[in-house]
């Protein structure tokens, strides 16, 4: 499968690599080694040692060099030899190293050319950092899919009404469903006005009231989704003080494989820790019951197969994922005609 | 895998769909789904949902229509749409669908061209019908091994000799062997007069009785076969009435698995449940114990390799499962060579 | 993967074939069963019966002859019929089969033409034959890596300071190193003077003295070898009465997997059976916790690419490896240029 290069992926999060932990990942098909520098910036290289081919992450890691477990060599993170216990560190001696950003309470890998890598290219998710720590959620959800289906599944949010029935479903089948482009982003947008709101949005709008509901998912290539929830009674005023918002970020493990990062953020009980750990067990039992299965069984049926080989039935309720879909298509064949970034982009 | 696909495979028992259940089966390496339609009749569709590719099995049956769990597309036997909560359930929105049957008592499905699906072409197990369900032991042994060993190993019965010496063998290697062709059917006959019978056939002549047996096996393609025991002590004349029959029904699921369907009936004690409950547990226990084990390991030696060009040692006992795989290969080929029905029939 | 074909190979340990025990292996890709023939001496055969390609080891093995579990063909130790019970047992009815040997109190198999198959080819590890039976440790630790990262990690003993701090290593990195060829043969030989003994040496030079330590690993192709460990006070004479030897076989089971045989010999308490059981329980509780994770993770990492062209970086350690890989490379080259023999040499 080609992938997008020259573009951050979520890697995982900032504390995976705290407190001296080293992080073996593997991301686009590469087994990648994430830990902090000297300088505790975060540092990715292939997590494969360039003598013996031994994995970095069965070595040891400590004041910012990694050191590996069969024949000693150690490395920073830079990828540049800084110990050799059989001659000398030369320039010579080097691990394949990555870009790496930590952002948004985020951490990040730019799998393409490091010289390209600008920070300021991450998607801003700043409702994380505004949102107190007491009041995030955040996780991993592995999934044996790849990433474009569980791109799908959040761009089509009507997929909710008929397997999250009893919690988030119900008003997406007849809302007013709206794409917007911008710039290399794509929003759906759902609009219900005077609906009667999902379970899951009884908190915002307790029953019997009507409520006007929007919705938007917001994805940023190459896999960066967030969800924005506001929901208020109908005939009141909207509370934008009150909405919500949840990241959703899909980076590919393997061509048939997803790490699903999500990161969840409420404005109301930002300091009930219990009622965070509640909320986060209710959203990864969902996942696991619900969405899991289904993207996995959906990925069985379709196997090695190219998606549109299949000849896919377009609904109008597809219509933002398929406008991702054709835009993450045209960013990786303009990257394809820029042949000297090809090779950094397979693999 | 090239199957033969204008043919009636069994696909299971009707029973399997009986009280509102669907069954999802792989058949031929297709993933297919099995329900009533409105009027009770069986259908297949393929368990893929057209739309995104999930299975139609993760989703619900009623009243002869299945709804995809995902999106909510519904689909009845033809495999028309039969609502869109997106849109119009127009004609365009269709899964693929399948001839099916049910005769004898068996769950038929056409893989082929179903406008060719006549039922008239379903073997005849009328033996079934006329023995008394209390009488009838059914059952599937799903097997790791592709269908072709499997009729060898019903078409060889001097298998029995060796790897079932306890219970079926002792006869078939000194019996006179004939084979006998009826269409595209193939009967292996062996006949033993004067022999000691096997231990299981005790209970038709009992020690120190000598027997005269006859034991023949028949095959209609693609993997039907039947075989009829008959035995009475040795001096006495044969009684028809005591005969009894056994149905060995081979379908591919992938081209290293099978679904092995059996259905054993028997002419006395036919309203003995217990007799029935206990034989079935012996049948069952003996298959997991002796065949399924040599015919999985027997696939294992041969992995991807063709059969033939393995040079397979021939015997004067592989007679009829050879000409069984050798008709089977020119009933393939005449498909083969009548392009307008070859993509139905690959998989 | 290509192999050397005309060469032994450790199969086993004799007794695994002895009272009337069977013993089935795959080598070099191939399904093979060893046994003994009517005169007792090792035999091995292609564990596959030449008529419908049931494995030989499912059925039943007695007076050095094996019978097949399915249909009742027998085969003797060459491969030929000894019985068939459905016609004549004639010539053309055989089994592959191949050399075998008993040297040494090892088993060994010769994988090419068995015209060539010369047991003075075997090397010499008459070191066993003088160890008494109480004071051998041998066993078998099943590995997931090819056979020739396990000849990598013996012919490079520098490995032991990183990889087996606390028992093996600490001296080897920092030793005069030298490699010698003798043959076909090649020999790595560590020489510490006056350094700290590893953890394991301790009970050859007690604390807090120092010692003068010689290794030797030699290799013989295609993966037998053996180690040499001499310690002794520094200061005082060599003692070779106290010399202790290893053998470490490595033989091929897949392309990426690999047998790993080991028989250690010691000569002190050469009668104290519970030391040698604390002894192999210590060295497979090391090899599993230390270099069985390593060379399998080294093999992952690897996964189906050709080791050199993932351009390993070559250290002043690695030179005896890097010797061995090169001899044996030509070897199978050497092989390769005569074509009559490359045939039994493919798996």
């Amino acid at each position: 499968m080609t992938y997008l290069g020259d573009i951050w992926y979520q890697a995982g999060w900032p504390e995976e690599i705290d407190e001296g932990r080293m992080l073996a990942r593997t991301i686009l098909g590469r087994p990648l080694l994430f830990f902090r520098d000297a300088d505790g910036r975060p540092a990715a290289v292939l997590d494969r040692c360039p003598h013996r081919f031994a994995p970095l992450s069965a070595g040891k890691y400590a004041d910012g060099v990694v050191t590996c477990g069969y024949h000693g060599l150690a490395f920073d993170g830079a990828g540049r030899c800084a110990h050799n216990p059989h001659g000398k560190a030369t320039g010579a001696i080097r691990v394949e190293s990555f870009a790496a950003a930590e952002r948004h309470q985020v951490l990040w890998v730019w799998m393409g050319d490091a010289a390209l890598a600008d920070p300021d290219r991450i998607p801003d998710l700043s409702f994380i950092d505004q949102t107190p720590p007491t009041a995030v959620i955040k996780g991993l959800m592995p999934t044996n899919a790849e990433y474009r289906l569980l791109i799908d599944n959040i761009m089509d949010l009507s997929h909710a009404d008929y397997l999250h029935p009893t919690t988030l479903g119900g008003t997406f089948t007849d809302a007013k469903m709206t794409v917007l482009h911008d710039g290399d982003s794509i929003t759906v947008e759902y609009s219900s006005i005077d609906c009667e709101p999902a379970p899951a949005l009884r908190v915002m709008v307790p029953p019997p009231l009507r409520a006007d509901v929007r919705v938007d998912a917001r994805w940023h290539p190459p896999g960066v989704m967030v969800i924005g929830v506001s929901a208020h009674p109908t005939g009141t005023p909207p509370n934008p003080a009150a909405d919500n918002f949840t990241l959703h970020s899909m980076t590919p493990e393997t061509a048939s494989s997803t790490h699903y990062f999500y990161c969840s953020t409420r404005p109301f009980q930002t300091d009930d820790v219990e009622l965070s750990r509640s909320l986060k067990a209710i959203l990864e039992q969902a996942f696991a019951a619900e969405d899991k299965p289904m993207l996995e069984k959906q990925q069985q049926r379709i196997g090695d197969a190219d998606f549109w080989s299949l000849k896919p039935l377009l609904l109008p309720v597809d219509s933002g994922a398929v406008q991702v879909r054709r835009k993450l298509e045209a960013l990786i064949e303009a990257q394809q005609a820029d042949p000297p970034h090809q090779a950094a982009r397979q693999a």
